[in-house]
């Protein structure tokens, strides 16, 4: 499933607890890693931070402006949940073509709860597609802590719904996440399922406040994905050719 | 967790598919359930099939019209989601102060793909409190299918998130949740966390469509449920009283 690796991936947002959990867990399996962030001495600084932590496990990270990051094909979107869309509308120009991974969700905390926050547009990725619609817009990573994607010694076991319209760069995705040992991409599908994920997020973040631990995702009786070009069935053709 | 069983349950649209499933299942674990419909006769004969079907598991089903099904103290919202919202405002009056569990979610199949479909309001279930103020509007059940449900010779083995304003009303659908062997009641907070809840069923049916098999919700790592009220902490008071 993963023959594309290693990928080459840029973080905007790189320096947020978001952008820092995926972008050392990413480079930790062997991707370069360009962590963005509008200031370079800060992303400068978190690189380093990050090497002093967790020293050759993240070889592959490489500091960058927000511009060095939206450099790669695939630009993973880790800014807070209001940013998404005007960070992704300031570098438009250049995610033409790229797949763009909206990871991040909408939501507030309200006394023993978290409440979804949606924009009109359905959700964050749907509305990241409206102000940049020539690039191929994926979401995916919204139910894992960034702090469990970050701590490289922690184990990670859960299943991760990845949507997108454009079945290439979905399938990417899903190969990135599949070369995160612990994690199993499911395919879930276009964009606007990225409603679902999105808005899930805060009831499975609910469910942790009221529940003692805290929860990981799992489909279970689910098997292996089965390929978005598939509609031809996988056996022989019925009709027997000539010659055989 | 149980106290309160058996439960006596009404359900709106009982001779449906998701309608016959939940009254069959929560039947054969001893509640009395009112299979309600527009026309009693209908309810009748299906009440007549289940029984011919499962013999004494089913004992607790009753046929009725939809008042009396909502003579009951629980009443599942069993109809097709467009159906929702019309059935409790016709029964608006009789559905005051009782627990009203919508099981609904809007979803349309396009393609290889299902897509979620919700109101204005946010969620079904948020529509439905909206029509009737004065009732106890819960949400669960979304990601079980009707036909593993209304299987009682499938043994169940699935989380239901069950979402409610009302501390009690939730309360009682998660102990009625866990009444029945192999599913698992979660506290997932306000009712307006039925938004991922039928958000995310389009997710997981997509996925099921493009992957092998079919998904149960499992999130792993979480233990049992706080008390809703459990504001103080479950130690004792750390200033000792005079005359211990």
């Amino acid at each position: 499933m993963c023959e594309a690796l290693p990928m080459e991936i840029g973080v905007l947002g790189g320096t947020g607890p978001q952008g820092r959990g995926i972008a050392a867990r990413l480079a930790s399996v062997g991707h370069t890693v360009v962590i963005g962030s509008r200031d370079l001495a800060k992303a400068e600084q978190v690189v380093a931070e990050l090497r002093e932590q967790w020293g050759d496990r993240v070889a592959g990270l490489v500091p960058g402006d927000n511009d060095a990051a939206t450099g790669a094909p695939v630009v993973v979107v880790a800014t807070v949940a209001d940013a998404a869309v005007p960070t992704v509308q300031a570098h438009a120009d250049q995610l033409v073509g790229k797949n763009v991974v909206v990871i991040a969700n909408g939501l507030t905390k309200e006394g023993r709860a978290f409440r979804p926050v949606m924009p009109e547009e359905g959700s964050i990725a749907e509305a990241v597609q409206g102000v940049v619609p020539g690039a191929h817009v994926t979401a995916g990573f919204h139910l894992i802590p960034a702090k469990s994607l970050g701590d490289l010694d922690h184990d990670l076991d859960t299943d991760i719904p990845v949507v997108g319209d454009d079945d290439d760069a979905r399938t990417q995705v899903l190969d990135l996440v599949d070369s995160i040992p612990g994690l199993r991409g499911l395919d879930a599908g276009p964009l606007w399922n990225a409603r679902g994920l999105e808005a899930f997020t805060a009831t499975v973040l609910t469910i942790n406040l009221r529940h003692k631990g805290e929860g990981s995702l799992r489909l279970s009786g689910i098997g292996p994905r089965r390929t978005p070009t598939a509609s031809a069935p996988p056996t022989a053709p019925t009709t027997p050719t000539a010659g055989t």
